[in-house]
């Protein structure tokens, strides 16, 4: 291990403007094992980090951070630029409690411009920023940092489209790593790969030249009809048979090698000097400089600590994922309806085994939930049943499509939504705390809210086969938690759980039911008696359930979903119209939840067992 | 005019197959009258649908639907081929109440294969329908009809990059009419128009050859060189420079004359004829056979009845679009950082002035909802106070983008939400009935419902300068309505209009407001006070409001918007939370929204003055 004597002097990316070669190289060593070091302990991004870390270097020593503005695509890839811009000192406490995002912040630093976590937004959000500066005449650069993965988002589409016809400094670097989260898919990414291993478009016309030069017959005599025919060729050919991104009108630079970092910063300077939009087209290697990222980079795009010298995961378990994949596996293997969707989430889904199961069935749309969406109700109106597995801080992206795509046709396609609910150490930007709310807004859609492997079977099997529309079955991230044993789930919509003569109600679903069971025994040992409804459907309520609460004398209602237009304002309203008369009490998110680890997160909003416990103690006491 | 001696004996597509040049010349001329006099009576898409006569006939000549399966994106270009598929004798009731769908609707015809109304889903869902075809080996072509205009959309380029590397017999039919609903915006749009001024590209080709064959000292003697200098050519350019179409693996055909049927058919047999994805690139005239729609297409493209002999709309006058783009413009003049950004809708939301006074800080984005946030969300990073003026109905586009780009960090844009409410004869896919609701469920975000133009233009200039975060004002389509003389618009967060000592309180917001002033009027003549809460902000709900709205016995919210997680739910708990011993009852929308006049629509749905009068005298009634 180097010991860091290079970054240790480096308080802002002004430090690294006068670096040598070696120096550069030198530095980049240390950052990389910076990086690997930390994400092995934190978890985080690794892969896309290590692959970009001379293109940090090579852009902080030509563009001036912060009056140049960088923005960085998804933000994943950010740790390096995090070290440079001042915070080294603190990259040990990246995405921990109160410690460094691993994404961006504008709130963390004046060198971070623009917020990032989902994909595709860079090149609008820089476009804009750069128009800000127009008007203003406070000119300065604009970068944008996106990956070749993400330019299968329908956003990129949309901002290279608006950019490309302006005439500001806009810089685009396409960080091509042929992979967004696992395999690159689509057109694109089959176009890069042509552009990757075609010598570049002004190569090729000098290369036709000194071919025509060659052919016998024709020789040197015929320079002036030569020179002819190139114009002829620029004429007819290349004014209208340029690049995709040349199409787009942007100046195109590249393909270079993005881990050279004369080469590049050749390149960005020339990209600097040119006016108007420019896109700088970079190769890299994910995972660059470890081992076992480089050779399996989808494994160590994004994850938790690993050993650094077995590239193993520290501990990991059967998750709601892979249970979802296997019920899918299965119930296709005997119905031919059955596809499975995924935005490059292939692995993360748990789609992996379906993927090679089932070839014909099998989706991989890229990064690109509204396609996910719209297809998914194309295949349901030929007939099929097609599954969208997604991660539900993603699936916001397809709000209009659930509403106008599939609900509205009362089409039958189902919503596996993962990551339901707190996801952790990503934090603000990847919190699947919407779903519910947005979900319950739209008419013809049914939401399961399974609270163990089990029931996840029994109600994707409901969804599948028992019910019409659009359906969401919405499960957490990780595993079961804890199940008292006298519980047993029940295919109904919903539970009561506990002593019907209790005067205390707790409502809630998904995960939350295992705290509600632990906060109900701890209050069982105080002589408090608490009886627990688990909402199995969450949309629409149950009007039965709903008047079965109405007869305690206090209700409280938990959600791991954000407060407002949510579950337990739908059920409250509906408790007090049905005569309840007692205390109705929600717990559920008020505000974007910062990182820290899911339970810690619980803990901080009141979600867990000990807060229900104290939620309930507090009303009884005052109560009186 | 023709008596339509043709149309009258057509009862499906299959009996056109047989025509002659000369019977589809007549009866596209049949077709366009039926069109322009149906559209003059009902209103509805005038330019799109004289359009797209011919390449209809063409269409239904070649393939054979219902089997074959057509895919109208948007879908206000059916009117044609709703009258060749056994509706032409329902063509008169398109747009009115029970009437036909001025839209495809799957629950109208077998031959209407995909419901339509937003923009660019028209690939996605083509491509879904043609994978199911593919397996359950249910063979058939799927055609998806797309304009330039929605092509700006990402979600169509999604669907590009998906569909082009597939190996279905797709055919994408690129209905070019260098319009979307005003002037086209964008990259796009200009390679777009570069094709069109351009030979095709295999004539670009012949042409070349033909050049070389002319160059003194060249000539003829040298065949067999040129043969090799060709073949390089093709390889080492033609490889990888493609069209825009061919790198995303269509084929790609044209452009053909899509006023030009014989051209068209042969086209569109070439197209059926050549395996896997195609791209057909025609160019059509917007208004085609009525003068004044060819004129001036972006007047036609969606409008209210007009008298045929002059163009000239029947009524119109002053509404709330006006009053935005007004204010827009007088607060521009004084404050630089006032930017407006429309998507493809400068007309209808009012900024034509704002956009020819103001040209460095207008922004039409093409139709990219999402990107208009996102967009808007950079230039508030970078200082500017961005106006983004959209459909209520749009506006879904943009649900992660107003969480994700703008609300998580706190950027302040605002968006002016046009044609919030009930829409009127576009019907369920148009209607702006969500907006309330899904942005109820984002922390950040202040939304303001003026009632009258003095609110609008004194809430957005609270939008502006007093309020921080995302600001949403929605206001509907249209003008004023009544507003009662001693009715005085305070620019507070809520309004109570009427007698404090009465029992009963009706809480609203928006244009309801002036049928609850009427409601109360009559009711008053009855003998029977009532109160009215306006809220002049839905988001946050004021707690003083909730506090005295408490100590009323009956409380009825209206609201034009859906009832699920939607402001009356969210109102209605607080109301209970804050000791409400009364009756409360929330009057909202509970489904998608047929077609009809608006007035009638709110009719229906008891949100206009005489159902807020019955249902105010039906809960008195059984209170007893």
């Amino acid at each position: 291990m180097a010991n860091k004597s290079l970054l240790k002097t480096i308080k802002s990316p002004s430090d690294i403007k006068g670096f040598t070669q070696e120096q550069l190289t030198a530095l980049s060593e240390e950052i990389r094992q910076t990086i690997v070091e930390t994400v092995s302990k934190n978890g985080g991004h690794l892969a896309s980090n290590l692959g970009v870390v001379e293109l940090t270097l090579a852009i902080h020593t030509v563009f001036d951070c912060p009056v140049d503005k960088i923005i960085w695509d998804v933000g994943h890839q950010c740790y390096a630029h995090k070290i440079l811009t001042g915070r080294y000192s603190k990259i040990d406490t990246i995405r921990t409690e109160n410690g460094l995002s691993g994404f961006p912040k504008r709130n963390e630093s004046i060198y971070d411009s623009f917020d990032t976590g989902h994909s595709s937004t860079s090149i609008s959000a820089a476009y804009g920023i750069s128009c800000a500066g127009q008007i203003m005449k406070d000119y300065h650069y604009t970068v944008a940092v996106i990956g070749d993965g993400a330019l299968s988002g329908g956003l990129a589409f949309e901002g290279l489209n608006n950019a490309g016809r302006s005439k500001n400094d806009l810089i685009v670097i396409l960080n091509d790593n042929k992979m967004s989260i696992s395999k690159n898919v689509g057109s694109m990414a089959r176009y890069l790969s042509r552009m990757r291993i075609k010598p570049s478009y002004l190569d090729a016309k000098l290369k036709i030249q000194s071919k025509l030069s060659k052919i016998p017959g024709i020789g040197k005599p015929l320079s002036r009809a030569l020179k002819k025919i190139k114009d002829w060729i620029r004429e007819d050919f290349f004014a209208h048979q340029k690049n995709m991104f040349e199409q787009f009108g942007f100046a195109y630079y590249g393909p270079y090698d993005g881990h050279d970092i004369v080469q590049l910063q050749t390149a960005l300077t020339a990209a600097k000097r040119r006016r108007g939009p420019v896109l700088v087209h970079v190769c890299t290697t994910k995972g660059k400089g470890y081992e076992f990222a480089e050779k399996n980079p989808k494994n160590f795009h994004g994850i938790s600590a690993f050993d650094i010298e077995t590239g193993e995961p520290v501990g990991s378990s059967m998750g709601y994922s892979e249970i979802m994949g296997d019920f899918l596996c299965k119930t296709a293997e005997v119905d031919k309806r059955i596809c499975a969707i995924t935005a490059a989430m292939s692995i993360g889904t748990g789609l992996s085994k379906f993927s090679k199961k089932f070839k014909d069935r099998f989706f991989d749309v890229g990064i690109a939930e509204e396609h996910a969406v719209t297809f998914s109700a194309g295949l349901a109106a030929g007939n099929m049943i097609p599954v969208f597995c997604v991660y539900s801080t993603f699936l916001q992206r397809s709000y209009d499509q659930i509403i106008h795509d599939a609900a509205l046709q009362n089409l039958h396609i189902i919503l596996a939504i993962d990551r339901a609910g707190i996801v952790g150490e990503d934090g603000e930007t990847h919190q699947g705390i919407f779903d519910a709310a947005f979900l319950n807004t739209i008419p013809n859609v049914t939401v399961y809210a399974p609270s163990c492997f089990n029931e996840l079977k029994s109600m994707m099997y409901n969804a599948v086969y028992r019910t019409s529309g659009v359906v969401a079955v919405r499960y957490p991230r990780g595993g079961e938690l804890y199940l008292p044993s006298d519980y047993k789930p029940e295919n109904t919509a919903y539970t009561f759980y506990g002593s019907i003569k209790s005067k205390i109600l707790i409502v809630t679903y998904g995960r939350l039911f295992s705290y509600a069971c632990l906060a109900r025994e701890s209050l069982q040992k105080k002589g408090i008696d608490v009886c627990i409804l688990k909402l199995n459907i969450i949309k629409p309520i149950s009007k039965s359930a709903v008047k079965k609460a109405a007869l305690y004398d206090i209700c409280c209602f938990f959600e791991e979903s954000i407060k407002y237009g949510g579950i337990g304002e739908t059920f409250g309203l509906k408790l007090f119209r049905c005569g309840f008369k007692g205390s109705y009490n929600i717990t559920a998110i008020k505000n974007y939840v910062h990182q820290t680890k899911t339970d810690s997160a619980l803990r901080r909003l009141g979600l867990d067992d000990k807060g229900m416990e104290e939620k309930i103690l507090y009303i009884i006491k005052n109560r009186g």
